[in-house]
């Protein structure tokens, strides 16, 4: 089990409807200490590639890319949420579909900031159905920019999005991989990875 | 001229209506050799204090945050900015008016993460009319912890917010105090600090 892994035994908090909560170390209050070792450990799986830019999604992407950027020496490059909006042509766009929440919502980012001479680490916290990651994919393509991997600190095994990114072809690297959760008993079941 | 006052001129873009561009290096895409500086030097400015976690707001504030609370060895947290929502009881709400917009949302914080006993940095990228910074300082003296410093990269010494944080008392650094700015020339007017 590794320290992700073992955090999450720890400090996570399971709820009804498949709902992990990490707010305590990870995405509202954050441990710099871990973040730091999570951007160790992302570096050292993608240590085989040339990587010229990491791209994430506000918010609590950020604080997970930032250690990861820095263990590269690259910029780190965040897209925003937006309402559809009238696009200037300035930003890439992709539509994020959820269908949980009805909602139908586009990701950004400047044009300045993609391009297609850069080789992209995608990083997120969660993959769950994978909408948000699709979206992010998008936006490298429509630069003309190679997706190179994928760095997910905490996959819902149990839901879609790892697998389809996997059968894509993409390099998905997971650092938890949740196959179940039990909010009666707290249980939490991790896949077994290399 | 400080590192950053040099780097705002470099690679800052003033535009109509007051605007400072610094999506290049700052708020989109981050430079994080400039970040981790910015981190070490609010680090100097506060080292007389005990600050014990370091307060920010999403989305641009958080990778400003990040080596700040990492110089001091605490955990960051960022609160959220909502529309005005039914609040349960566990989290901290401020409200936040916008003049400009005329919009009234709110920032809120879990609860479980600012007590009584904490010593707090507020952090963010900019301060104009110090609305925002407002609603966190709110969050800071609701938990009834204790506001330590503000802590802003880029100040519109032109607009209210640092004037009016500086007469309620609250310690103020701002790495940059741009005093004018002019979108036809460019020039852009720093205010001489020690």
């Amino acid at each position: 089990m590794n320290f992700l892994e073992q955090r999450i035994l720890r400090d996570g908090i399971v709820k009804e409807g498949n709902v992990l909560k990490v707010d305590s170390f990870l995405n509202h209050q954050m441990d710099i200490a871990l973040l730091e070792e999570i951007g160790q450990e992302f570096h050292r799986r993608f240590a085989d590639k040339k990587i010229t830019k990491v791209l994430t999604i506000e918010s609590s992407g950020i604080a997970i890319a930032y250690p990861v950027a820095k263990a590269f020496g690259v910029p780190l490059v965040f897209a925003k949420k937006a309402k559809s909006i009238n696009i200037d042509g300035e930003v890439y766009a992709a539509d994020v579909t959820s269908f949980t929440y009805q909602t139908n919502n586009q990701v950004i980012v400047s044009k300045k900031f993609l391009s297609a001479d850069d080789h992209v680490l995608i990083i997120d916290d969660f993959l769950a159905n994978g909408y948000a990651l699709q979206g992010l994919i998008s936006l490298v393509e429509a630069a003309d920019a190679t997706v190179e991997g994928l760095g997910i600190a905490i996959e819902k095994g149990f839901q879609e999005g790892g697998m389809r990114m996997r059968n894509l072809g993409y390099r998905l690297e997971s650092l938890a991989i949740v196959d179940s959760m039990n909010a009666r008993t707290g249980e939490i079941v991790f896949r077994a990875q290399d």
